[in-house]
């Protein structure tokens, strides 16, 4: 059973102890007053980590190399973000950037650059210029209470930062569990959309916190997108550094359970965060499939349903348009008896075995109005049951899209 | 090899000899002048009849009772059409109302129930006004010009009637195949979106109808949509009446070529138009996916790049921001060496060898301009190729289906 999990008031990436963190502005981004778009995560102490990337065969040098690095088994002490530019699509260049990237942060915090992984995110097809970087490290001030640059300086057309912490107990010492994310456009996530960065002082056995990490990522950042979507350089790094000085979480103890949990936290809560702030979005939609067949079905029915374009304008427009969460659904192939689904929208019931039921528009309207519109369905078929994030399609989306480059 | 194949001007379904087919305004949409909802299409001799479906677990009844009679291998004599109401996720009574549709065109045209099809399009989850369709059933005059008033009676949210026939020779006789489509959002198919009826005077033999149409059907209609999306009521028909006169066409013969190369015409044609006129488009999207190393992945590729959200939104801003396409292409998860990869847009060469190439972005952004745009990928990985069709994404698509119940 799972201890008692906090969330910290004002918690970052950097609350967990042993870490510090910075940022700077380089001038990879359009300047404007406050903008930043390097940073630096740095641990006092070596860190077992894991990584979930891209599923793209079109991805950036830096994925490929920090899965490299990840391979060779050896403790990781920071990593290296740009925003602005994805360091995708430049051919050779991109790899001999990638490297020099993270022997700039080894160089500023005096390891080696095998120790430090690298993510970029931005436009896709334009080389960065190093010299901006290499002046930029010089400036970036690390201490602790620098996660919340950092998680200003991953933004791209995110409106606000997403950071979080944690705090419980393992093997009766205080732990933190802290992370930052950055998105944007969330159909299709935007050129080099999703990162996410989680730091943890407790101790944690490195194959445990790769499985763990795959399993929360599955149910968490993978329910954000539409079936097998993915941009060129999506990446999640939990590192654990256990300055905490707990005995290593391993699999199957009982600490093994509360940490999973509180990552499952952090993770749900950034997850949302990146729904919420979607480009143009004006509602959060949560879709929840329970009943299904299997779990395939309803993770496939959920993130189908939350990634219609259908679905989402009709939520943009709080029009209770109930038909096209059923076409969302059959669409996903999921296993269906229509004589037996039940429909909620924002708790009200819309269609009950199958049938829609009388209901007062208006009634249903209001409460579209909310800022976040949750559509709940029942299939009676079986066990199997997912949540999904997504936000509304927006005029705001097209605008934003129509002249990214330009 | 195929012999000559000649667009009719001003053809239509009802080009082809022995069809007849008429519409009227029963009440299923929203009055507006000229505006027709109900249509029947009717052949003077019996028609060997295949159909492709849609394939979602979410159908409407019309689409099973559909199946389940071609499925008798009985020759078929007609159809019945409404738009504004799709007779989907309605119950028992769904059933029992597109059966009572198939008896009133049947009783109008003196065959029996069991030789008619019915296809329905528009909102789910709403009632047909049976009285409203008996009274329009007695209002409908088919004749040898009928088609095109047909074409209207089908469209929704479509801006304009779709609608083409092509003549061509079989057997020493002059034969002719003409068909309809209606359509609307391209991203995911709107409620009940995609119905397209084709009839033809030429004898064929119905296996070969059937294995012809699917092969057709995957490489136009197909490819206009995300992979495994569909409606609720997608339905492609091909009705063939043999009032030619020709031996009938089966596979393998030098006129099953002719035939199979004039129904792939005019599914090409009607699924332009269909791209062109989705909803708020402003730029029909074509794109062609050669070299790659199957043609699954050339598939894939190309549906994913016309069905990506921001390659839509570039196209809608005449940003010319390639790096989106390579995300998607990517994405599809269609096997590239990046640094293979040559695309094109409007036959400008835009990268090379995966490399960005200089290119004056105003030049571009011209080219842009031009109501098609069509970018071309080579990956220099083998045979495979395709084509997928789309449209751009718009504010005008957000304000349409932001509001389409309400």
């Amino acid at each position: 059973m799972a201890g008692a999990i906090e969330f910290v008031d004002g918690g970052t990436i950097t609350t967990p102890k042993g870490f510090v963190a910075g940022a700077t502005y380089a001038g990879l981004k359009t300047f404007a007053e406050d903008k930043l778009d390097l940073g630096i995560l740095f641990s006092e102490a070596p860190c077992n980590t894991a990584g979930v990337f891209t599923t793209s065969t079109v991805k950036s040098p830096g994925v490929t190399m920090d899965k490299e690095r990840l391979a060779q088994g050896i403790p990781m002490r920071g990593l290296i973000v740009n925003a602005g530019i994805a360091n995708t699509c430049v051919g050779e260049q991109g790899y001999i950037d990638a490297i020099e990237m993270t022997g700039l942060a080894a160089s500023k915090t005096g390891v080696t650059p095998e120790e430090v992984l690298v993510c970029s995110t931005g436009v896709i097809g334009v080389e960065l210029p190093m010299s901006l970087i290499r002046e930029g490290v010089g400036h970036i001030d690390l201490d602790g209470q620098g996660g919340s640059d950092l998680a200003r300086a991953i933004m791209t057309t995110d409106t606000r930062p997403k950071e979080t912490a944690v705090t419980f107990e393992l093997d009766g010492r205080q732990v933190h569990l802290g992370g930052i994310a950055k998105g944007s456009g969330m159909i299709h996530p935007n050129m080099a959309t999703m990162l996410s960065f989680i730091a943890t002082d407790a101790a944690v056995e490195p194959g445990f916190l790769q499985s763990t990490l795959s399993e929360i990522a599955d149910v968490t950042y993978n329910m954000l997108t539409i079936d097998g979507d993915s941009s060129t350089n999506d990446t999640v790094l939990v590192m654990a550094n256990g300055v905490a000085g707990n005995a290593p979480v391993t699999a199957g103890s009982p600490d093994a359970d509360t940490f999973t949990e509180a990552l499952r936290q952090v993770c749900t809560h950034l997850t949302r965060e990146l729904a919420r702030d979607g480009e143009g979005a004006s509602h959060l939609i949560v879709v929840e499939v329970a009943g299904a067949a299997n779990t395939t079905d309803a993770r496939n029915g959920a993130k189908t349903i939350a990634s219609s374009s259908l679905v989402k304008s009709a939520v943009f427009g709080t029009d209770p348009n109930w038909g096209r969460v059923l076409a969302a659904l059959g669409r996903s192939r999921a296993e269906v008896d229509e004589d037996k689904i039940d429909l909620f929208i924002n708790g009200v019931c819309i269609m009950e075995a199958g049938k829609p039921i009388p209901f007062h528009r208006d009634a249903v309207v209001a409460l579209m109005k909310r800022p976040e519109v949750t559509f709940r369905l029942q299939l009676h078929l079986g066990d199997g049951e997912a949540t999904a994030w997504g936000c509304d399609l927006t005029e705001e989306y097209v605008i934003i899209n129509s002249a990214y480059t330009t």
